[in-house]
């Protein structure tokens, strides 16, 4: 860690920082200079940010060396982790695609879906039972009955179940009807539930947040892997920025970034990675040229009434095209579908 | 509402969204132009919302008329709210003044801090028992002891306690010690949270999350008025923009556009707006200049050992130079301290 | 277009605005519903929008229907725009791809870099004679002298030249030399240049500012070909976004959503729309997925030593594995290299 | 500079390094710690910056110490700089307010929004006769009449003209009329713009670019200043975020941020700041409050049927009551009317 004072500090001020250095067991260097003094400390960063220096009135900044993320990094760990949700190995050499509507909505809706997406070749079934809508007046979710629909459907089928959890009190009912746990993009930094879900033995999906840093995202993870749970896989799904021409602005820089720090699966969602159902196809199969490991991606029966997410969910039709122009990208790109 | 159709819907597919449009009972409209068909729809645009036309694969655009919050609006609701925490209205004609640490640390640090901000003219007291951290080894609070300490020095020096609440199953142990409960940035669209909240019998400050627009910001306000909770302070706090000499950019821009909509007071939290300590005066001085209805601000007997936002925090004499200088600019906008 | 009034707004005052609209020569309509009244105006939007009629006190919004670039969009011209680069054909059936240093260095710098890039495939070379740069004190580029080099290695090597104009003054002369003018990021909406650009008979290379929309990034092409020049290609290179953890976030949604709605050619710039050099190829390969027509990509003999955007440029060897990497992909989408 | 070396890099390449630090006449230090090598850098940080190490592939990231601006700051120079513009002083004791139209519409129109805020108070006038317009079809200003117009009405009423310059080609013509030049936010970074008004003796109003971060605002007054003109005013007018109520998003963060840091006087620009007539009127307020210099605001004689920004001009009975509203908040803050 560095540590550039202000002008204005005094000789005993600069002291009185390098014993607190040294008093909590790290190395401290003393680097005068012509315009400004600079302290580094050597060690262990994460023990070196408990000092708190930012807030000394006479430090004017703090620059870390090491990332502040440890158990999700590849420096520990190098070797990639994959991700078991029900048989679907994630992280592995197959590119896996998890698809489904935005949400339960009946039982028919969810199991012509399923079916459709099942026959197109997803390996995995996502919609939601539990849904976040800005609107305190849109369609939440059949909660419950939702989550038996789902399950009813992935046994009927043989596909495992991806689905929102919410609340931590809703997490126990959650847990016990689906084969991972997502975390939606406006709870990633819900840190009790990040808490909570750490200590569940299931597999998480988790969303970044639509204003997290690709550090933060780093850092939601490691909360599950400190909390115990180490089987996450993150998702890039659109951050948002002054472009209004899509819903969000799908960040793929995030895929080979993430890749070359950590050993942890990433996924796409390009249906809220655009928020049109147009930009889909493309940018899934951008997706995988760029090295992520698979797709989270939305489809309906009937989009055009849809109860939620219709605009970005694909036809059955086009989800079948979609997979179908995957395969020689995933094949280029040296995976297998 | 409007609805633009593509130039290829066909005067079939016209037909049917028409239909559907005057099926909800609403009044529609056809105006086919020299490029594009337009569609209207008038009548109220929430009932509209439900039939989600967006999804519709003819359909290139859909334009509200009205913004999507109707309780928390000034059109149903012309006078301004006052909400009372404790003995203390916010929205009235005094300029209001919480203040207090990021975090209770010990009992010590607490009571010598709301001493401090009492004596300089604080109105309420703030602080954290449960923080939300980005990294799982912060320091996350002291949970409920932290509640406690924070009650006894309320009661000590009869000032009423803010204080946050991040998850639905502290809900109750939170709203028992606390006089308003804070819904932070992270947790603004927390919509199982906010739906519990909406339910309790106590004030609740809700901060503006660091990406929301002010139309979500109002909407997450709509979700505790839509559940019967009509005591809520909105807080500005900073956004997240390119900027990065600060660590969160102040939307004042705000201010002004949320009391010209809605009827609720608002309030600005300049210390995490800036991040920054010296910056802290001048933007406290200019959110009273347009408007706002007090402040929410970081204040700890010595930040320099802050266990968390010492950067951003006033040392007490800064406390009390803020309030010295707020006076004149408080009158000057004709309002009080 | 559709204009939406304030609740307050008169009788009297809707008629005088619909009499503006007839007087405009276009078709106006009245729509009034329970909350606000809506009028409508149907012809030329390009005409109303001379009425600014978005100034008047009783007018909450107005509404475009319709896109404000008529030249660039595919409605009015179908068929995609091929434009040549010397005998480089951007646009059509071969994936193209532009690369060289970020700034003339030296004749041998060029020249081994032109060569470098050649012998793995490269069509054209890109650098710099003018550089914009952030601070005062930063290697602005040779100018003239610059442009000389460039082109002789050009004819040398067969290669058609790209390179930027900065200002109208050097126009003539970077004309004179360059086989194509590149409009960098800052200079987009820099009118003087874009009108006197417009009027030269060279194709021009318009890359996106940092922080404009895609519409803006239209509207900036629309006044070349306004002005007579209709070989524009268009360049994505990253914009400016809260992330920092890359220079600048790559949006490739933009290259799908330009091709739906433009005939004009689009490359990717994965140099300065990652800013990491370790990200360039996920990136380029991900460019090339998305429906890009190409790429230009900064390479430079030796990286290490480069007077500008070192972090960002390819090593020789990096670029052939880039050209290795490519044809796979170009190939899955249907592409040629 | 701390330069923070890639766990791989050997202990030659470290060598080598050093050896260039050295080489370029600083002093080189080496902190070898458990997880990564870290170099310092000490003395003249723009010379290090040409060694452009940030290129080497073994280094991981380069961190500056030292703000990369010099003649702005106030280290150097630390008193107040007075810029004149006519006869009115921006920077020193009095709060000054310089307004007008959008653009020069025709004489009446300037002359009468001249005689208006002349007669409320303002001390000086603003208009442009080069409008940069993001559209090709928008009204672009009337050039030298516009010019001409303006001078006839700032010599007829005794008030100072600030205009805006967008190409070096009409430098000398906007000069020869002008009293201060204006750089708008599109061309902050048009260099050669920079450059050539570096070069002439008349002061400037250098407005921020709407995605342009403050040090890359100061370092384009850097640009001014190493040119030879010290006549220096800069000015926020709101930079561009998610956020889509307002047209931009007044930083006035920005204000105490510069003032802390330059000795130039710092203007606001309310108008574009929020783009909405009836923001203007607190943010101009909350922006005398924080410490600005003075306002940059536009008044038209009818906005309703302004040429351009109507939406966001003050009906002159509005700038009068802008006028009365401030006396209070400035002299609250210690400055005069």
């Amino acid at each position: 860690m560095i540590i550039v004072l202000k002008p204005e500090a005094s000789f005993e001020h600069t002291e009185r920082l390098l014993a607190r250095i040294t008093a909590a067991g790290l190395k401290a260097l003393h680097m005068p200079g012509s315009e400004r003094v600079v302290l580094g400390a050597l060690g262990d960063e994460r023990v070196l940010a408990e000092l708190h220096l930012e807030g000394d009135p006479m430090v004017e900044s703090v620059k870390p060396i090491l990332a502040p993320y440890k158990l999700v990094s590849r420096e520990l760990h190098p070797h990639d982790t994959i991700v078991r949700i029900g048989e679907v190995a994630i992280g592995g050499p197959v590119f896996q695609v998890i698809a489904g509507p935005c949400a339960v909505e009946s039982r028919d809706q969810i199991r012509n879906t399923a079916m459709a997406v099942k026959a197109a070749g997803a390996s995995a079934l996502r919609a939601g039972a539990y849904k976040p809508r800005t609107s305190p007046y849109g369609f939440a979710g059949h909660g419950p009955s939702g989550l038996s629909m789902l399950r009813e459907v992935g046994d009927e089928l043989g596909l495992p179940i991806v689905t929102e959890v919410m609340d931590t009190a809703d997490l126990e009912l959650v847990a016990a009807h689906a084969d991972a746990l997502q975390i939606g993009a406006r709870n990633m930094q819900n840190f009790a539930l990040l808490r909570a879900v750490g200590k569940v033995r299931k597999p998480v999906v988790l969303k970044r947040g639509m204003s997290a840093k690709i550090e933060e995202l780093l850092l939601a993870a490691e909360y599950l892997l400190a909390a115990g749970n180490e089987q996450v896989v993150l998702v890039e799904r659109g951050i948002r920025t002054f472009e209004t021409a899509t819903r969000n602005t799908l960040d793929l820089n995030a895929i080979p970034y993430i890749k070359q720090r950590t050993h942890l699966p990433v996924l796409v969602d390009p249906s809220h990675g655009t928020g049109v159902r147009d930009l889909v196809i493309p940018m899934a199969l951008a997706a995988a040229a760029c090295g992520a490991d698979g797709l989270l991606v939305e489809v309906h029966e009937n989009p055009a009434v849809a109860l939620s997410d219709g605009a970005q969910s694909l036809y059955p039709a086009q989800f079948e095209a979609l997979m179908a122009a995957l395969g020689p990208v995933v094949r280029a790109v040296g995976r297998q579908m």
